[in-house]
């Protein structure tokens, strides 16, 4: 139960304060740890409720929350009967590209937030009329001023965040070891793989990309990684390989 | 510069008489073959324009079409500046779950539109809260009635479809052979891989699906296969090994 309407929250179709009601009733009431716990794990789920729509898109009435006809789960639905248009609220997909010149890789100092001044590796939100290779292509391009042949580049990973984003991670060798950062970016360095600084690295998932990387380099064929970062209910993430 | 344009048009950022205005200002008149071959590429594009949002979701507002701040390509941003909500459009990710039992793999006869009465495996939408495998489970427990634990199943294939859908497809091996069919199926049943009727499948990414989870049928972990179907600007289809 606790999971489904987790994800109801999640999905934007209940608030937190009903999800503590539910709980109440149910007899389930929450101990102040298992609040903190809660509105810890709520950040995302806020940040989902707040992507809701709060007016129809095709008419500009205001949506309503309820299940429509023939589906089996609550969405944001028109409340404007003769539009009853539905806005379907999906994970969006995120690829990122490995490039690597001379045991060297390209790394990105992070000019924006989340995680400004941080490392990482291109990446970004796959757009409408590209393919995630062309995405990654792209985005290195964007964020390093390197170019590559989408063509020539190799799945290396698929990573789950939490049921709200899904990453697929490309790994390519590069020609040469030309760049110029982008707008996003502060800094854009070739590193060799014994020195690259853990710790200053941006997001987990970044790690996970670097060292399943690093441990694919002699493969000409990499074994395609999958890692999901679940969130548990305490509050805690949780890690599951696939 | 066609490329880009279609992919604008594709955005819905841009409409098929001013990407040909465009074609015209530049000395490349289309042919009246071009002309139906773009008409035909359309098709997706214009699907593509219609999903965009004609309102801002946030306010209500009637949405319009511009370069925001800090971005380079257009997208539908509030007319209203005091919102100035921006609307990002992103491919989706589909989820699909090959199951089988004593070497033979379930179907589904679709009982709904597209390719209403052909036969594929349980695919669908991921959904916020969910992760592609749980996604692949929940399909297969929707469309077949029948259940299998997401932790057990394994990534076999990463398809794009022409830079509107990525699909992650998974396989696993199930207890028993118990099902129902769920009312998007009108039949459900487990067919002998050599007896697989391969012109009934309801998508080429079906076949793709099938074939390589039965190329891989007696490999412990599976090759993940990538594959990519392209819209060219001739109006043609062109699939991408990855």
């Amino acid at each position: 139960m606790a999971y489904r309407k987790a994800a109801a929250i999640l999905a934007g179709s209940c608030t937190v304060s009903a999800f503590q009601s539910t709980l109440l009733n149910r007899g389930i009431p929450l101990s102040s740890g298992q609040h903190n716990n809660l509105r810890r794990f709520s950040s995302n789920i806020i940040l989902a409720m707040n992507s809701g729509p709060s007016f129809c898109e095709k008419c500009g009435t205001a949506m309503e929350i309820r299940i429509p006809h023939g589906d089996e789960r609550e969405r944001h639905v028109c409340g404007n009967s003769s539009c009853g248009y539905v806005s379907y609220q999906n994970p969006k997909v995120v690829v990122g590209a490995i490039c690597t010149h001379l045991d060297r890789v390209l790394l990105c100092k992070r000019a924006i937030e989340p995680c400004k001044g941080k490392w990482g590796y291109p990446q970004g939100y796959l757009e409408i009329g590209e393919t995630t290779r062309q995405g990654a292509a792209r985005e290195t391009w964007e964020e390093a001023g390197v170019k590559f042949d989408a063509s020539k580049c190799q799945l290396l990973a698929l990573y789950n965040l939490a049921g709200i984003q899904i990453q697929t991670i490309y790994r390519v060798d590069l020609d040469d070891d030309t760049f110029e950062a982008g707008h996003e970016s502060s800094d854009v360095k070739f590193v060799p793989w014994n020195e690259i600084q853990w710790d200053e690295l941006a997001f987990p998932t970044v790690h996970w990309g670097l060292e399943h990387a690093l441990a694919m380099k002699d493969e000409e064929k990499p074994i395609v990684q999958e890692r999901t970062k679940l969130v548990t209910m305490d509050g805690q993430w949780k890690v599951e390989e696939g």
